[in-house]
């Protein structure tokens, strides 16, 4: 077993989980601040040079796991949940892609948040590079993109 | 704090840290397997589809962290270890972007490896989505990248 602990906590604009937009096509534009706890702020030193960070963070409201999940994404189809995004991991740790707009001291403004306000923060790390389109293949996620497109 | 566990382990190539490619230019192309323990094999269902996985993994053999990192990457300057892929964070998590090659029931066979041999997986998602290009700025990476070039 690992422990891990909070280095910082996200301010959302996302109360409950059903407000955060699901689905194909759904676009992750919200803006909010990341907020290091003072004892790691040094450890932002430099961050501002990055447009886009890698969040780790834990669903710390899901409970339990399962195996195969029924994303809401592929109108409930059965996926293994190592292939889906579901929070009903066997490690909750979710992982999201953010713009940053700006830091004032121990907080990040940024674009691109999809967790709930107060999610406490595992991680941060610099975006590096990306996969090209044409190298990319995004499994049944693509087929049901093509289903919901009538 | 929360707690976390293995899901699987690496078989990479490498034994040791020193032979694990770093610096500017660096390429991941070691190939290996991931090796789901049997308990969690029903979570890979469908994961065939994709042909890029991010893992999230233990840096089981670090111990403690440092605020400040002085990577190798940028001959040794000072850097914010949330600027940087050191190893030495509050929470040792380790994060990779892999191309799935195949699957053999609970193993995967991957390449992009940058972990070492035996190295304990927390979680498996699907990549998605890319930044383009020409949004992406590297912050002291890139400056790192022009000085290493005559």
């Amino acid at each position: 077993m690992f422990t891990s602990r909070p280095i910082a906590f996200i301010h959302s604009p996302y109360q409950v989980t059903s407000a955060i937009p699901k689905g194909p096509g759904a676009r992750h534009i919200a803006e909010g601040t990341i907020e290091l706890l003072r004892e790691f702020e040094a450890g932002l030193t430099d961050i501002e040079g990055y447009s886009h960070l890698y969040v780790l963070w834990e669903f710390d409201r899901a409970q339990g796991f399962d195996l195969i999940a029924h994303p809401p994404t592929d109108g409930g189809r059965p996926h293994g949940v190592f292939s889906t995004r579901s929070p009903r991991r066997p490690n909750p740790i979710g992982l999201t892609v953010v713009e940053l707009i700006g830091r004032d001291g121990p907080s990040l403004r940024v674009r691109g948040l999809d967790m709930l306000d107060g999610t406490p923060v595992l991680d941060l790390k610099p975006y590096l590079s990306s996969i090209s389109p044409e190298q990319l293949r995004r499994g049944w996620i693509e087929d049901a993109e093509k289903r919901s497109v009538p």
